[in-house]
């Protein structure tokens, strides 16, 4: 028996997510489920991958493919991730990319890289919940990050260094943001630059959702701001993750890191020291899809989620009672509700999975200080218009007969 | 920039390792490379994976093997592995294991799991360098594991008090050993239960050379002398890891841990929040070539190794000059030398890389406190007879023209 005296210090703050119970959920049937941010299986590019996978695994190439391989990653899948970087105004090269198992280890591995114990991490409120899992391994605290916001640096900075740390990093997705589906525009991004200017910390973007834009203008991500100020990625202090797993399919667990070379170089030790690196194959068979059918591919998911975001939010205006409010996301995978002050969405939930078979993810969830509890988290990547109307009536009905507690 | 006051206090210890840098040395054709501890690509099952990629991407279950997954794994491949520990005297349920990306990922997350700083992981002088790694992040203080040796079992719990944490776990690989070959015997594994049991720590197993055993009789795992005594591994302190990357291959990065549920459920966590889950797509056709092929592959991958363990050992025989030891694997992947003291591995492979052209891992990397200079690291794994008679007679003509410093 391993006893609890045992384990480390960080373990006591690594708790169960609901997002990992819900997702046991889907298995059941007669639950509409708009709780998982799971893209749509149906529009996975299968027949891609198969050809892809022969490829790799054929006669000249498969010793390397089923072989070890450096931790940095894949050359050709860098070069092209760099050339990608290039056309949303992020120049760099195959040295400025780090391949990771997925998003989430990108995060891990800033975490690791960055805070130590009492650090504070600046995360949105509220924010990915798959961050804060992340982070909370390497003990931070946290604090507020409010692009636009008037609150002094130097307050920030402080309450900071009483909490026995100082600010490490600001945390955040700029664009059609897990949960709320918000976006920053322009001047929010580059004030979080200023911040981080000020406070002298580094800058994670998550852009797991970027390419996921269904209308209105694309807006330049932060690292391509701050480059457009320093005119070289190696004078910049953001650090850009991408994922594969919006785009294409996550179930290969393909993400990357795109920032200066020395903090790439420091990631790449932390992943030699963590897994060596992600699998040969997985990298070799992504480069091949990804080269030959991203361009054609993406605009056909986004096509479909743009039809299903829109049913939503005309679902939402038909069947929400007074006092729901929402905001219309012009990108990604999800709607945030905020429901009337003294809502629980996790009391909700279970009266939800008890009489009108909906799921959906509580709010508070999200909130690194446990605040937000009359929101809820709805995803709207799996449903056609029969089901979505269906799961969204079920929802009005179930709020009109919900009162505060 | 990132600057360095930016960054955790763990990392000034995550260095570039040797052997990362020696894989470099590998792409140059006119070096026999005795370094990297990796498999010979000519035995990877190709063919197997080519059909199970095809299978797992079929119309009917590419939803699911593109898809998000949970964290635990896939549920055949669990149960395919418990009914692979049962064989070897480890009875238990798909509810005792967690799949990982390698068995290096499983280190990783024990070392976050157990690790705060300042406490003690007992280790061997010398271990397997990535293990180092690994726990490094977590900042522990090393101390000797030697099983068999007489010092107080007080002493060392006194030692880890004084330096500000307390013992954790004992790691070893009791089986050919990387770097040494050398295998603990029945008794040295009961020793290392008996200290566990005397600290009250963990006792984490690294069989990732477990399946390669060329002569001799095999010896339980030590889970499996744990669940001899204790009838439950429910009741066990071990924690084996396991890892298809030196039986199937290692760029698939798929490896497991087996231990008690309540070790498993707290892994799942961490591996959650560090990266979701390992590749479904590379679980479920690890699954199907597994289930259909490991039987009849594995004792063809020992024929070979065997073979060329046997060419290693007779031209080290012929070649060394007088004062270089080793010991005889019994499985396997390395060679052990020992050289004359006052030699050093490092200083010598620099000579090598200049002169001779072979290449080798310096022993004092796998050394915790940096001793062991005298020592070197040779793999047999990837040279038939004629480039083995070449490159280990090059090694000996550079031996016997080295001296002393």
């Amino acid at each position: 028996m391993v006893k609890g005296e045992l384990l480390a210090s960080r373990i006591p703050r690594m708790r169960a997510s609901e997002i990992r119970e819900l997702l046991k959920l889907l298995d059941q049937p007669d639950i509409i489920s708009f709780a998982g941010g799971i893209p749509d299986p149906a529009l996975f590019p299968a027949q891609a991958y198969r050809d892809a996978m022969a490829a790799a695994l054929a006669d000249d190439i498969s010793g390397v493919a089923l072989q070890y391989s450096l931790s940095d990653g894949y050359g050709p899948l860098r070069d092209w991730l760099a050339g990608e970087m290039a056309k949303i105004g992020i120049s760099c090269g195959r040295e400025n990319i780090l391949i990771t198992s997925g998003s989430q280890q990108a995060l891990d591995y800033l975490g690791k890289l960055l805070l130590s114990p009492g650090d504070t991490a600046l995360v949105g409120w509220p924010t990915y919940l798959g961050a804060l899992g992340a982070f909370n391994a390497y003990e931070p605290r946290y604090d507020r990050l409010q692009p636009g916001e008037n609150r002094p640096v130097a307050d920030v900075a402080a309450a900071a260094e009483a909490a026995g740390g100082r600010v490490k990093f600001a945390y955040l997705s700029a664009d059609f943001a897990n949960p709320t589906g918000r976006t920053v525009d322009r001047a929010g991004r580059e004030q979080v630059l200023d911040l981080a200017e000020a406070l002298d910390i580094a800058v994670i973007e998550d852009a797991a959702y970027q390419a996921l834009r269904y209308d209105g203008e694309a807006i330049p991500p932060i690292l391509a701001l701050e480059l457009a100020r320093r005119g070289d990625i190696e004078a910049c202090r953001t650090i850009y993750c991408g994922s594969f797993s919006k785009t294409l399919a996550p179930g290969l667990r393909m993400g990357w890191v795109c920032a200066a070379q020395e903090v790439i170089s420091r990631l790449v030790l932390l992943k030699q020291a963590a897994d060596l690196h992600s699998p040969t194959i997985n990298q070799i068979a992504t480069h091949i899809v990804a080269r030959d059918h991203f361009d054609s591919h993406v605009p056909k998911i986004r096509e479909v989620y743009r039809r299903r975001r829109d049913l939503m939010l005309a679902a939402l205006a038909r069947e929400m009672p007074e006092g729901v409010e929402w905001v219309r996301p012009e990108g990604g995978m999800f709607v945030w509700l905020t429901l009337p002050e003294g809502m629980d969405g996790a009391m909700l939930l279970v009266q939800s999975l008890g009489s009108e078979r909906v799921a959906f993810v509580p709010g508070h969830a999200f909130y690194a200080d446990g605040s937000g509890r009359n929101s809820i988290r709805l995803s709207f990547t799996l449903h056609d218009k029969a089901m979505m109307d269906e799961g969204i009536a079920r929802l009005g009905r179930l709020l009109r007969n919900s009162r505060p507690a």
